[in-house]
């Protein structure tokens, strides 16, 4: 088997890229180790930057989406028992968010793929990179019983945090930055009419809480915990009871009640690795960076990884010149960091850490207090929530 | 001896609000434990907020300031080998900053008390608060000699972070919030015209360095050290090679060199305490809270401090109303928190902590790059650094 781009991973990097070089008559196989089932229904992010979603409208992408999502201009910040409205787009000059589950954009991208007879192998097993340093990369996988060996001119690692395509990189090449946050969330589905129009981002004595939606009949909620919490000590009813004090404000809003059909808990980490490529190998989205879920940047993270890969294969292809694709890494880098930071400086801001000092918390007060009542910080804010433009 | 306000300490803070209260016809009597020598000559900040400009110009202050202060409309961020200017001027409606030191207000200050004969004990010893809970405070002293009792109606305690008054407070009223930064300034005097018109703040992987300057013949220079640092370790061959190796850019900027004067380390602490009042005891400046160099902020905020003081005296005096003298804490804590972020932030971002991750420090300068290209993030470092309008 042959093809100019193997792709590792159907997650949101790895099916947007196949779509995007489909799109420019370039070939790729893509190879995923999960079920199709489970990367249809795997629940993560669901807040989509503009650019995201102008991504996918001129990729064909956006028509489910303009039905289902949910448009947002602004989100609320609460704290001292009252909500603050941050109004994104009067102060980006009219961009806006998305709410539209990252598996809902799975789905679409895998019945675009199917439309057009793309080459998806799921569940394949057994699979490994090699030659990423040689001009004639290959990769093999087991499928159905055959073993499989794909040859290609380029390896793109969609694969996540988890996945083999960073390991295949010496590990001398590579420098890695890291952080492990002391909490993670507790995230819950409740089958409840979401209350707001917009999240809510709670900052508690008691802990961070986040009040989000995946639908207009179901509600999504978070609670800042232990990163080793223990599920089966949350009853449902311990749960409101943490929910409804961390909300509680002077203003009278409230997140519905409803049946409880799923609990999660997330870590918190933020990642970083530098260089994004190695000889023939590229990686994009979470295979070469994570970040902590408080700015939701995972996936816009990933997609603009995607735009720039892409845009650099039809360089490669259509005009000859590889300066894109190795200016990759450099190019993606300079968002990636500033990702990096807002998503630290969120989390940061919105969760009282019981391991820093009282002053330090403190400062998350002041600085949520000013983001709230300067423009330039709620713009500064605001630029990078609904996401900054495309350096191109 | 009897007064409406004692004031314990003749740096700015109680030199002010004895200015200030005097202008509205209310007695006051400073106590000072340092020389009149000592205080005229101590060297300490020297960056005026817009605000602090415009009040002491309002009380009179402000002659030589016009004359021999520096107006200065932005700063220079040295990063990655080039300057970027964050014009403040235009990016806050065009207020500046003055560059006068704190030494030569402290001597205006003095110059019109004694103009006006007012009642400034230099050297005091033995100085004790008294009665602070009750409606006839005391302060007792010694001076040339003599015991004096001074009875009155108010104390403010103007005395700085070592001071007595903050100490007179019972230790279970008072809460304290408290960081000691892991590195230290080791600044100079250098008899060299400074090569630039306005500060440059340098993020170098060797650590942070200010140019700034004194006058037009004399420059200042800080380089990031330990806390502990000997400055018999540090040559001034040694402090040269250091400035110019951080300082080192793409564009050929460099300071003067020239003999050096002065050498000093200057400790790096933020610190406040809550509340600022206690009985018929106010604290005001250092005497309640400290930050670290890097924002520029002391002095401006033992100013913001004292505009409130005196104001709540004012209506105490003149209008009969203690509403004012009871909202002191509250209104002031306000601005301090503010000042206190703002001085953190900038104290992070600039200097590379040896003993934080790789990744905290790549934060900083995907900070500073943001700082420097994005107009909201410039207006929120700008306004901050000009200093926000007075609540009021």
């Amino acid at each position: 088997m042959r093809t100019q781009v193997a792709i590792i991973g159907a997650g949101p990097a790895g099916l947007l890229l196949s779509h995007l070089l489909r799109r420019q008559g370039i070939d790729s196989v893509v190879v995923e180790m999960r079920s199709r089932e489970y990367c249809e229904n795997r629940i993560r992010a669901g807040v989509l930057e503009q650019g995201t979603v102008d991504t996918l409208n001129e990729a064909g992408l956006g028509e489910r989406m303009a039905k289902d999502g949910l448009l947002h201009h602004g989100i609320e910040l609460l704290f001292e028992r009252r909500l603050h409205r941050i109004d994104m787009s009067s102060l980006t000059g009219g961009r806006s968010i998305t709410v539209y589950g990252q598996h809902e954009v799975v789905r679409d991208m895998i019945a675009a793929a199917q439309r057009h007879n793309h080459a998806l192998f799921f569940e394949a097993s057994e699979v490994s990179l090699h030659d990423i340093e040689s001009t004639q990369p290959q990769v093999r996988f087991t499928h159905d019983g055959t073993q499989h060996t794909l040859d290609c001119d380029y390896i793109a690692g969609c694969d996540g945090f988890h996945g083999i395509s960073r390991g295949t990189i010496p590990a001398d090449v590579l420098r890695t930055f890291e952080r492990v946050y002391p909490y993670a969330w507790l995230g819950i589905l409740a089958n409840a009419p979401p209350s707001a129009d917009e999240l809510v981002y709670a900052h508690h004595e008691r802990g961070f809480a986040l009040f989000s939606m995946r639908s207009p009949d179901v509600t999504r909620l978070y609670l800042q915990c232990r990163p080793d919490e223990r599920l089966d000590e949350w009853s449902d009813d311990r749960i409101w009871d943490e929910l409804l004090a961390r909300f509680e404000n002077d203003q009278g809003w409230l997140p519905n009640r409803g049946a409880i059909t799923q609990k999660g808990v997330t870590p918190m980490r933020s990642f970083v690795t530098e260089p994004m490529q190695y000889g023939r190998l590229f990686l994009a989205g979470d295979a070469a960076h994570i970040v902590p879920p408080t700015g939701a940047k995972g996936m816009n993270l990933a997609v603009a990884d995607v735009r720039v890969l892409s845009k650099a294969f039809a360089s490669r292809y259509l005009d000859g010149s590889t300066d894109l694709l190795d200016a990759y890494s450099s190019h993606c880098l300079e968002r990636v960091w500033r990702a990096e930071h807002f998503s630290y400086f969120m989390t940061n801001m919105l969760h009282p850490s019981f391991d820093e000092t009282p002053f330090v918390n403190r400062l998350k007060l002041s600085e949520l207090k000013y983001v709230s009542s300067s423009h330039a910080a709620a713009s500064a804010l605001a630029e990078n929530y609904v996401g900054l433009p495309f350096a191109e």
